[in-house]
């Protein structure tokens, strides 16, 4: 059923709300490459949907860490096909709607939506029903902001938080409306 | 002695980070007056910090929410004095580090820090010791933005996160570097 389908948000940020620097640096991550409910987050995912920033990024990686999973690359513009081992992408363009309709027409059923621009605009879109934000103890001054512009008030419900000790604080939260 | 100052933020803002609309309004915080340990904080200062923003706002108050507190607005400009019953105001201007030294030759002890720009005028300049943000559940798309451009990270150690029945989620850093 297209209408089961759902879409999620799992992301890292500064304090100040930033998911990368502006040269797509994530060097204020954490180096340690703790779980922080990566892994179980994962594993509820048959789909990503990613923008051509993230992908750039991904490909980049010594590894594809997408592996199993359908992964969906969006931009008006043509997309070279992944070279790491195992990796293999579609290439969808459209509003976010139409996206959602298609993979739940192809049996997708637990989006994972990454990439700032992809999720501002997903979320401008009402298409995300949760995010989980984990935020780093650290202030960038500027980047990538996880957050864009909005034509109207986005209303969230508190599901849960979480801190951990190396200072993350993780929230996760349901879009309202 | 002047090294014993210490200056706090202790702000709401939505999960987009603004700490209030474009225009000034703070429509989107919740409208019970909830508690959220401000009472204890605002017990523990002596003094507040204010840019011109904050003090035309809190002057549309129908009460003045700093009684007993020294109260500083910073501004190039002349300020009004308030007319609220029991309100004071200094007007001071000059760089962050030197309106801290005034302060403490004068005898503060803890400053509130409060106001979009001032905050981040004063993180900037290092004039800042601990945050307290509280994340209010909504995502407003535009507005004063708590975090400002900064020429350096600048690194927090975190103190404790908890999350309010309302859905709020409340953390404490200390500014490291």
């Amino acid at each position: 059923m297209a209408s089961r389908i759902r879409a999620s948000v799992f992301v890292g940020t500064s304090v100040d709300g930033y998911i990368a620097r502006l040269n797509g640096a994530l060097d204020f991550l954490p180096a340690e490459p703790e779980d922080h409910g990566y892994s179980a987050f994962m594993a509820s995912v048959d789909t990503l949907v990613i923008g051509r920033g993230t992908y750039e990024t991904v490909l980049g990686f010594d590894s594809w860490p997408y592996a199993g999973k359908r992964v969906v690359v969006l931009s008006s513009r043509p997309v070279a096909p992944p070279r790491l081992p195992g990796a293999a992408v579609e290439h969808l363009s459209g509003r976010p709607a139409d996206i959602v309709a298609r993979l739940a027409e192809r049996g997708a059923q637990h989006l994972y939506v990454d990439g700032g621009i992809t999720i501002q605009r997903f979320l401008e879109a009402g298409q995300i029903q949760r995010l989980i934000i984990t935020r780093v103890p650290v202030l960038i001054g500027s980047g990538i902001p996880l957050f864009g512009a909005l034509t109207r008030d986005v209303r969230l419900q508190h599901v849960s938080t979480r801190h951990y000790e190396s200072g993350l604080v993780q929230s996760e939260y349901l879009v309202v409306s």
